[in-house]
């Protein structure tokens, strides 16, 4: 099922996405809320917001084989994780604004995980029980405050660095879905999450080792190769099969 | 005022604190409560519990230039800033548990800024009129997975690994406290925050030129130098002038 959040005369509403027609819960899907209201309209008539406005953001760093590759770092044994603002969240549709016009700053097309249950020392066998459902993500990252900080948190946690969206898809197989991105019509990155190092069980067991998890967190589970810089003017899409499109303009 | 959150008879509460005589609030200070209930006791009688529950809990590395010296690592030109847990605070009187004993796992003493007002892109000028106030924190730290990772979240979110407390204090000049920590009553740390190499308006307007912090949202300002390891049995004190002692024990 895809789970959307929208706006509509003004008001913040959560529905799901059958076709292209939008179907409105009653409350938030996170939290338990799935019953069907009897109002319908098609997906044109709102505005989609971020599926989910997680409490904590945590980001996964190389964990494609030739995305390290590309990057000339090798490939962290385990789960290699940061965080990143949650008020960097934008949208489908949104503007993603550079701050710094004079650094590179790249797209990074991910699968994000959405928690749907607390979440502590999960194991492989229950890891999956927690997760709410899937989504796109694009991990803006500024490159250069990348390199200079060390740390990443500065880099990528930007307001409008995390778009999100445009729906969850509950009924997903995390691990054998094709990843893309498109910059102005042109094919960037273009990969599966089978080729993940670490895949969506295992990055579940590590996070959830040291912290715990809430409804509604979410996790980027780190971008394949094909990264490459964002001007102003441009068009990104990131796809995961079976979630759809993920569209955002720049503005520097 | 010092500020404070307890649990008594069941209940949690907030208060402040004058002497050693614990006074309700009508509600939560960081929230704009602060108004005195006709209900005070002694502070022995209470549980007290972590002064602010952050939604973001950004850290500051390397910012006491004879730290940096005794990592062997350059002077960051910029502040070096990272994200742990929420979901690692435990307060005043809480064990640390460590987790990898095999590690070793270091005490950082550091003062605490506590987010009052919802703050974006401040200045020099306006940074303190958006702080509540001021905490102390240990920001424990597994260093070898620190090392390992390169990126610093794993290493400091573990449960338990930011004690915080154990009051808020509103009345202080930041940049001019001494900060220490004292291990089984031995001195470890020994500084002052005028030593700090990015101080607290600069720390405020460097995190805000990325991300919003909210109200209750906590910036660990960094470390001085003299850190070192804990092991199961130890007594960790971290001491800021002008707000209190936090005092907790490490079992492994």
């Amino acid at each position: 099922m895809k789970y959307l959040r929208y706006r509509k005369d003004g008001a913040v509403c959560f529905g799901i996405l059958e076709g292209k027609t939008v179907t409105k819960l009653d409350g938030d899907y996170i939290q338990g809320s799935v019953n069907k209201l009897e109002e319908s309209f098609p997906l044109g008539e709102v505005q989609i917001l971020p599926p989910a406005l997680p409490g904590q953001l945590i980001a996964i760093g190389l964990n494609y084989e030739l995305h390290a590759e590309e990057t000339g770092k090798p490939i962290p044994e385990e789960p290699m994780m940061f965080m990143a603002s949650p008020t960097a969240v934008i949208g489908e549709g949104d503007t993603i604004q550079l701050p710094n016009r004079d650094h590179r700053i790249d797209y990074e097309a991910e699968l994000v995980i959405v928690i749907g249950k607390e979440a502590k020392n999960l194991s492989r066998e229950n890891a999956l029980d927690h997760v709410f459902g899937y989504t796109c993500g694009n991990d803006v990252s500024d490159r250069h405050l990348q390199k200079k900080d060390g740390q990443f948190t500065r880099a990528k946690s930007f307001a409008t660095y995390k778009p999100l969206g445009p729906v969850i898809e509950t009924d997903l197989d995390p691990n054998h879905v094709s990843i893309k991105s498109v910059v102005n019509g042109e094919a960037k990155q273009d990969s599966n999450t089978n080729d993940l190092i670490h895949d969506i069980e295992q990055l579940l067991v590590k996070v959830t080792e040291v912290m715990t998890l809430n409804p509604g967190d979410v996790i980027y589970t780190g971008t394949p190769s094909g990264v490459g810089p964002l001007s102003p003017g441009d068009k990104v899409v990131v796809e995961v099969e079976g979630i759809g499109k993920l569209t955002n303009k720049v503005e520097g």
